[in-house]
Parts: C-alpha cells; sequence; structure tokens
C-alpha cells in the first residue's frame, strides 16, 4: 500500500521529543516516509527551537490524545514560534509491557512509563500490585533505561517499536484500559518551506472581552458551512481570564469560503493568525 | 472588612490537595470563614472522594490558574463524580522563596516545589544558576520536606502562609515572572446541601457530531444576552475526537432567562448536567 506522503527531501532532520522509538518518531515516517533523518530531542520547547534554527527541517509533535486531551504546551509553543504547520497525522497508541526476554511477571518489582501512559494502563497495573509505578519523561526512554541498566526486575510500557530498536522483548501485548486510544501529530516547518493548503485548517486568535464574542467569531464558519472539527482556548498572559482560541476547519486556506470566514473573522479579532492549512497524512 | 461566606456550619471539614498552607486551604478560608476544619489529601481523585463518602463536608479544588490554564483533572473529577460547585473564589498566588532563616541565597543547592510553580518562577531561577530544581507534588508540602529533613541547603517555593506554618522564612519575596497570577477554586459539595444560584452558571454537555453544532449551541446564550466567561473541552472517553463542553455563564439558574436557555440547549444536546450555580465569595 502506498500511502501520500509530504514531499520531503531524503535526508531531511525531522525533530521529536523523546527517545528513538517514540511514538512521535512513528507519527514522522507516517508523514515523511522512511528516508528522513529522526532527531530526538529532550524537550518539545527543543524540537520547536531545532526547526526554528534550522538545524531540523521539520518538527513532529502530539498535539492531541483521545483519552488524555491537548497537549497544552505544545499549543503554547506553537504561539510562542512562528513554524507553520504542514501536515497532520494519526497513530494508534498501543502500550506493552516490555523487558528482559522470559521475566515472569511475578518478578517485576517496578513499572516504568511516561505518566499518561501509566495513567491509561490503570487496570492492569493494579492487578500488578507489588510493582511500583516511575514515572519517566518517555515511554522509548524508559524501555532504554532498563536496557542500559540492565534491570531485570523491571518492566517499561512502550511501543513495539521501542521493544525491538532496544532488543528487549514484549512480555504483555495491549495492555491499555481502552483501545480507542489514538494521538494527532503536526508536522511543523519553517513558514513557506512547504505550500499551504490541504483540507484542514488551523487558526489562533483573541477576542475583545464582550459578551456574544465567541459566538459571533464561530459564525463566520456557520454561516459558510464551514465545520469545526476543535475548539481549544488557552490563557493570556497577563491577561487574566481572557483567551486565545484555536481552532480547527475542515477547509483549504486556498478555497474562496475559507479565505471569505478568515476575513470575515479577522474583523472582530484583537489577534489572529493562520498555523497552518495541511493535508491528512 | 466582612466578606460574605458561605453559610457552613463550625468545624465543617474542607477537603483539599496538598498540605496545610497550600493555596487551596487559603481558598477554602476565603470561602467559608476561619472556623471550618481543613482536611488535607494527597491527591484531587482522594478530594472528591471525601465528599462523596460524606467524610468531608466540602472540597475545594483549583479549576483554572491565569496563566497556566485549566486543571484538566478536576474538570474530569466534576464528570466522574456527582459534586455540586455551590461558590468560587479568587486566590492572587504570590510565590516566595522560602528556607530557613538567614540562608544566603549562593548557598542554595535545590529548590522544591510544584512543576507549576517551578515554571511560574523561570527567570528568578534563571538566575540561581547552581541550584537544581525538584518537582514536588504541592508548594506548601516543599516546606515542610525542608522543615522535617532539616534542608539547609534548599529552599521551597511556595505561599507566606506555608512559611509560617512550617517556621520558615522568606529569603525572597514574590519571585513569580508575572504578577497576573490568579487561581480560581470551586468549593464543591454533595448535591442539595446548599441552595442552587447564584451569578454564575456551570454546565457540561456533549452535543451531536454535525457541522454547527457548537455555534448552535452557543446561540441559545447569544439570544438571551448571556454572557459566558469560559468554555472549555475535554475528550469523552472511547469517542476518540468528540468532545465534552464545560461551560461558565454569567447568569443564575433561578432566573428566567436561564432556565429557558438551559432547556433550549437540553433539545440540542446527547449530554447535559448543571455542575452548579453559585456566588463568588
Amino acid at each position: 500500500m502506498t500511502r501520500a506522503r509530504l514531499a520531503v527531501e531524503a535526508g531531511t532532520k525531522v525533530a521529536f521529543q523523546g527517545e528513538p522509538g517514540a511514538f512521535s518518531q512513528r507519527a514522522g515516517y507516517q508523514i515523511c516516509g522512511r528516508s528522513v533523518a529522526p532527531l530526538p530531542c529532550a524537550t518539545f520547547a527543543r524540537v520547536f527551537d531545532a526547526v526554528a534554527a534550522g538545524e531540523a527541517g521539520l518538527a513532529v509533535v502530539p498535539i492531541e490524545n483521545s483519552l488524555a486531551g491537548s497537549i497544552y504546551e505544545n499549543y503554547d509553543l506553537l504561539l510562542a514560534h512562528t513554524l507553520e504547520a504542514v501536515a497532520e497525522t494519526y497513530v494508534r497508541i498501543e502500550h506493552h509491557l516490555i523487558g528482559f526476554p522470559g521475566t515472569p511477571l511475578s518478578r517485576i518489582r517496578q513499572v516504568y512509563s511516561h505518566p499518561v501512559a501509566l495513567a491509561q494502563c490503570r487496570r492492569f497495573l493494579g492487578r500488578m500490585s507489588r510493582a511500583e509505578q516511575v514515572a519517566f519523561y518517555d515511554t522509548a526512554g524508559a524501555v532504554k533505561e532498563l536496557r542500559q541498566r540492565e534491570l531485570r526486575e523491571s518492566a517499561a510500557i512502550a511501543s513495539s517499536d521501542a521493544a525491538r530498536i532496544y532488543g528487549l522483548s514484549i512480555l504483555r501485548r495491549n495492555i491499555e484500559d481502552n483501545r480507542e486510544n489514538f494521538t494527532r501529530f503536526l508536522a511543523l516547518a519553517r513558514r513557506g518551506r512547504y505550500p499551504a493548503g490541504g483540507a484542514k485548517t488551523t487558526v489562533v486568535f483573541a477576542l475583545k472581552n464582550e459578551p456574544g464574542a465567541l459566538f459571533k467569531a464561530l459564525s463566520v464558519f456557520a454561516l459558510r458551512n464551514i465545520d469545526l472539527t476543535k475548539i481549544e482556548s488557552r490563557p493570556i498572559h497577563g491577561k487574566p481570564w481572557e483567551y486565545l482560541f484555536y481552532v480547527d476547519l475542515q477547509s483549504d486556506v486556498r478555497s474562496r469560503e475559507c479565505a471569505n470566514a478568515l476575513r470575515h473573522l479577522r474583523e472582530m479579532t484583537l489577534f489572529f493568525r493562520v498555523l497552518g492549512s495541511y493535508r491528512s497524512l
């Protein structure tokens, strides 16, 4: 099966948060294919900086999980930087219990993973009552830690990619509480690097603090039958209880209706920016 | 100055997350006065459970910070429980560097606090480059830790209440990056314990997944000139990319216009609940 890809040059560095084997790396491959060079970063801030500074050609960051909700840090970083969203992709999150081959579950004393992954496997971990849960900055990083420190009485929760990369075994498959677990990722680039346009457009704006302001803002889309797939609000620093709204539209910025809606929206915003118009890959 | 208070019996137990001296405890006193008995809890889940089980008469939980945004865990807990919001209050968050009396800043090797407090004092901490930042579950708990373990080369970031309660000193006042730092708290009780009504009403609802659904939902308020002060969306578990909306209205549930608006809203919701109608105290 051939999938549509973002047209990136082979060898392009793709920054992501976490260690090799992280779900973000898989998202990067889904968007760009296998010819790119993953660039693991310790923090999301570092991922954005790497692209802004030209060290990497693209960033791939999670923006939302179907169970845990939005990743607010990345919404705030989108605003702090001027990068452009150039593609999105969805990754099914499957959590596996990973350890040294043949380790019986009864021998495991610690389970390492990202706090969100631990929370998403609560039922399974509840049955491993003798194992302590240890929060780690990254799922794949937890597997790497096991391997490097030879922690034979520990296990990690991470992807099958991470098990393969660090040469450990899946001790128990799909230990997540809820199978409807997907993460949406955005690919980000410096402005103008890729042609804008696609089925989805993301905008951010601030409104005057007056009654009905949000209703009026949303009317510019409703009047044109443009569907909203997501609305997110974040506080504006220095203006308590005023908000920035991030809205995802099922509309291409190159279409007349989208252009008209956004022109209409700008009449009523104090601040407005198109964060990108892109395809789902 | 006498403030309006919630009419609670003296000695009522008020559950909050954190140790004595936490900002939530101060919020509890603002709402109820000093005659109540604070009940410190380790987690937000424990706070909700304490009220649900009748161990405490009230809970006081942070719902939103003017810089960090919503406290999503508490939005999710509001939905998982059937408690009712009976009052709100706002606390100005002032972060102080706290340690043993007379400790010179140059001697400090670790700074303990809640990760959000550490993030809100980034500029000040940037100048203390030799001090390592240590994430702790609670600001006041960090001060307690210093005191109990006699950590004379460490400091904590917390409130002046925490410094007083644990007998330590404020080494540097108001080290927060941004003075516009407020947290909004809700007081929660079992349903029917307190008469409903007040300037603000909070509702939560789910909409059919169809174009214009949110716009139509908000129209029930706009058509009646009811102001929205906040809208928050949270994922619905098991239904990827569908959302629950939490909306704060500047309206009293006892008024005819609010009752009409909510009746109108119910015509278009798949799920609807009034989380409370209450005063600001």
